[in-house]
């Protein structure tokens, strides 16, 4: 259903006609764009702070650059809701994040005004200044910007582009989006000096001069060029001594702004396009702004709220006339601290995902023993590394499709050296809304490719807890990696006392005659599912939890093999090097000869949606795999 | 052969013994310990002008610091030579980077001394500050010191172990290592801010000022915490708003000192001992210092010359009777500029690495169209996904086991938009001296699990050649891995005329009889020689080099696994999820049955030594793969 937006927003279809509005109607564009975002995102949910804070500079871009000639490029994205409803996807927006409807990240195929998909954080001074340096070589005269959050300044990358910028030969404009925030609060050195700077009144004095300096001699009608070069020696001696983080890297430093004032933006924007030479231009702004509950309320619980009462504030929340199971999250988060607990030696961290991972229960109850070291998956993983050399046991939680971000850390710096730290990755296997960048497909193949890595995964929470019990016991191999998905498991009363599970020891948890389902982790309940269904109709199939995707239960795997000629595997995860090719390695290496069906995964980009909705469409939902159970049993094996 | 020390130096055992010694001592301690470097490297080859740069520091620091209680991390590690022989491998120190000796990089299993093991760069500051962390934890008194060169401090790890260890409450103490160089000479903005603030005379007087103070203070016999306190207010109005870059991130700086002049670093040292909090001391260096053709001559030519001439200076260069085939880095660096002058699309990049990946080669030629960006992979691969959104063809040129560390990039920003990027992977497979953290082991499970990616690899220079110019044209899959190794190729005469390769095809070498060996390339070369050899016994098996892992070539497979029931597979690569694993699936999918054997990387941390022991050790060397056919060939399939 299409909300109606207000009568100004009415008539913009694209950036071209925000460009037809004068100056004074910026503001109740602004106000328009606002409400259209809460009455949507409060009916269908998505994203929603970080969208509200970044309103008046979304129009003030748009109403400034010539885009889709000069490129922009969101860094993460999920503040860019404005950006997509004011370049041509307005109608559409109410689809956003559902199965076949706009993505809730920007993204090349989608619109033209989406230079760059983005998803993960922190790419964006890359990407821009790649798109920048091209446009140099091809003698284009194009703007290129990336607007990056303070908290996605803190990955890596973003640091590796600004050092590169800083002595290109590029126009490249940053705008950084400092709300103090990534999903939870930022953290880091860096941070401090933001807020510093930001609340500085000697600097905030200084800056406040140096503009109505550009605005004096704007009102004299000069270029902003001569005016620049007029201030340069001012800007020279005062203001770039103190901006000194980013006049190091020799990017020319403009603010910090007032990022809700729409008129002051254009005003800055404007003057800035004529600057030559990498910038940053430092606009402060308010997580959730303009929508009274998400601005003083709490802003992690704003930064995706799901859906609410946009009157009251109220987020609506399920009810349940029974016991539900728990997110798995709340497991391990819970879990951990039940372990912690009792054995001084575990560390809790995570790179910025606190109330994500619900590391934040361990960072509430064990201050000194769990560490948000902010958005750094790389350095989460060597510290943790450096925590296991001094006898810690640390508990290192990556969602699946970060911790790619971490692969060589995990490789260099905790296998090689067979250290042990244990990986929890969350959101593994189909994240849902989030779409493709979130996806955690590939865990299961690029962890078992490392040596010294236990691969594990729970198909239950009471699985999932013996795995972490275990995971702190003393062993021989040393990284220890449990993977989990996204949402609720299976047990509501999932707080069961702790077993030690042997590494790489599976369980058959149902006989059958022709044919055996072996599975990896939560999907397995799928399998059991269709194991109840096929008992119905007097099929009986063999079900085999593996848990341990290494190493491989080979004890189990000699007495399936022996037993059974046609085998199905089920991975909620990539089938290509997955799950499903460790067995057919096994079979290899002792000769056993089978039909294998090998379910997961498809070696494709598979877009958002429901989880459900996501294994239908790649046939291991339920009705697939029984689809896959008949179809093998039918089949007669081809003899070569 | 051992090396004769100097008088000193003979009687160092370990630090305890250069504690004992007379501060005086130390200038004639530098000087055996450098000459030491020098009779060794000359004779046995090694890394080299990085570890006479750090002479002075190696010593001072283990003078002061109480190590191994007190933690040394050397950051890359390849100037730790110094570090190795205070520490009790003096008299082994001739078998380093030799199979079965001494590692060329610090290693936990190697000494006590090693606290961490490195090998890529950039890793330093999250490891000590894990270690630095975990003993306030367990409330033990130890220092720990991260030594990191103003290269790797361009690593993205880098900054966000400097964004953390900032708020931390720890005391850590960086020690920059500033020489200008990585292997090749840095580049990027920070360098130049380094440069910047070395240079500064005003900066300098500072500097000398603050140090003058803490000298009389000193003598006045306070507290190195009370001398503090009482040089901050000056320190926060002056060094502090000046030392801006590390400042901002709430590291106190000091510096820039002399970084050869050992009895002052000794005192800084002990001063900065007692300095609480998180901190950084800025030296400058230089790269081959104390040995005039290293420190007048080429830096990166002396990075690690080979061996050489000691009194001459004169690099020993081999001599041959016959033409020899070219590294394959060469082939790469040529074939690129030959691509790239008929085709303005193409542009070049690589991270840090102009001379190792012989990129430097189009860079001179092509100086804007090919980015050295400084060490710093992720950026390297997204910078290239925006240079191709702009219809560009980038080549980014990435050691194998570098890529690890842009893993997410390639996915995230690569593949899942299907951008034509091409990554040409060098030090594919084995690496050889530089051992575990430099073997290109993984990049073909981890890259053929991917989407809309490519993965090939050549047999030989003509076919390195030919895969280029296919991966320059139009094409439906974008991403383009080309990996190869480390070393010679087979062709003295290489400049074959451009072919074009149709993308997932392979090639039948030889027709056989019972068994079929399949590789994937260089390392095919040695199926080549087993053939020849077999021949002679009047043996004839079948040879496939089957140039892509992804797309494999199906046609071929089929006609493959219709006519052999024994087959093998070889790759220089890791056996889980690799090359054989891909035809495993294949069979899989096809209900094909045969008995496979799959040669390659184990699933264990393999050492350094040359490539063709590593391939011995792994059995996949001539004779491993001819044992390997025999006893294929005399098995009895068992059926199950």
């Amino acid at each position: 259903m299409l909300i109606t937006p207000g009568k100004l927003l009415a008539q913009i279809n694209s950036p071209d006609d925000v460009k037809k509005l004068d100056q004074v109607q910026l503001v109740q564009l602004c106000d328009e764009l606002r409400q259209f975002i809460i009455d949507n995102v409060s009916v269908y949910g998505g994203h929603f702070g970080a969208s509200l804070g970044v309103v008046e500079l979304t129009v003030a871009l748009h109403y400034v650059f010539n885009t889709p000639h000069d490129q922009l490029v969101w860094d993460v994205g999920h503040q860019a809701y404005g950006h997509k409803i004011l370049t041509g996807r307005k109608e559409t927006f109410h689809t956003n994040r559902i199965y076949g409807g706009l993505s809730g990240f920007p993204k090349m195929k989608e619109s033209p005004y989406d230079a760059f998909g983005v998803g993960h954080s922190s790419t964006s001074v890359s990407a821009a200044l790649g798109m920048a340096a091209a446009s140099k070589y091809l003698g284009q005269d194009r703007q290129h910007i990336a607007v990056i959050g303070d908290g996605a300044l803190t990955g890596g990358i973003a640091f590796e582009g600004m050092n590169h910028a800083g002595v290109s030969d590029t126009n490249v404009l940053i705008i950084l989006n400092d709300n103090c925030m990534s999903i939870d609060p930022n953290v880091g050195a860096l941070k401090d000096y933001l807020t510093d700077i930001t609340t500085s009144r000697t600097y905030n004095k200084l800056k406040d001069d140096v503009w109505k300096l550009l605005g004096k001699l704007s009102a004299f009608g000069k270029s902003a060029q001569e005016i620049v070069s007029k201030v340069e020696n001012g800007i020279k001696s005062t203001l770039l001594s103190q901006s000194n983080f980013f006049e190091s890297l020799n990017l020319r430093y403009f603010g910090p702004v007032d990022g809700h004032d729409v008129d002051h933006l254009t005003m800055i924007l404007n003057d800035l396009k004529n600057i030559k030479g990498p910038k940053i231009l430092h606009c402060v702004t308010i997580k959730g702004k303009g929508y009274g509950p998400a601005e003083k309320g709490n802003a992690t619980t704003w930064h995706a709220p799901g859906t609410f009462d946009k009157i009251s504030g109220e987020i609506h929340k399920k009810t349940h006339d029974t016991p539900q199971a728990p997110k798995y999250q709340d497991v391990f988060g819970h879990t951990l601290v039940e372990l912690a607990r009792k054995n001084d030696k575990i560390i809790g961290i995570t790179p910025a995902m606190p109330s994500g991972s619900s590391m934040n229960i361990m960072m509430k109850e064990m201050p000194d023993r769990a560490f948000d070291v902010g958005i750094a998956e790389q350095h989460a993983v060597t510290f943790s590394a450096g925590l296991a050399t001094q006898g810690l046991i640390p508990f290192c939680n990556i969602y699946s499709s970060f911790m790619q971000r971490a692969y060589d850390q995990v490789i260099h710096d905790v296998c090689i050296q067979n250290l042990p730290v244990n990986f929890c990755l969350d959101r593994a296997g189909f994240a849902g809304a989030d779409g493709p960048t979130h996806h955690g497909a590939y865990d299961l193949a690029y962890f078992r490719c490392i040596p010294n890595m236990i691969v594990a995964a729970p198909m239950n929470e009471s699985e999932l807890r013996n795995l972490m019990y275990t995971a702190q016991l003393p062993r021989k191999e040393k990284a220890f990696s449990i993977r989990y998905p996204r949402g609720q498991g299976m047990m509501p009363d999932w707080r069961t006392p702790f077993e030690e599970i042997r590494i790489g020891t599976g369980r058959k948890l149902r006989d059958g005659d022709d044919l055996a389902i072996l599975t990896i982790g939560h999907i397995g309940n799928y399998a059991t599912e269709v194991c109840e269904r096929l008992l119905k109709k007097n099929v009986e199939i063999a079900h085999y939890d593996m848990r341990f995707v290494k190493p491989l239960d080979e004890d189990l795997l000699h007495e399936i093999f022996t037993r059974y000629k046609k085998v199905i595997t089920v991975e909620d995860g990539c089938i290509q090097g997955g799950f499903g090719t460790a067995v057919l390695e096994f079979m290899a290496d002792h000769n056993y000869t089978a039909e294998v069906r090998r379910l997961g995964i498809p070696d494709r980009v598979v877009e958002h949606g429901e989880q459900i909705e996501l294994h239908q469409e790649c046939g291991f939902d339920p009705d697939g795999i029984e689809r896959t159970v008949t179809e093998l049993m039918e089949s007669v094996s081809r003899t070569v």
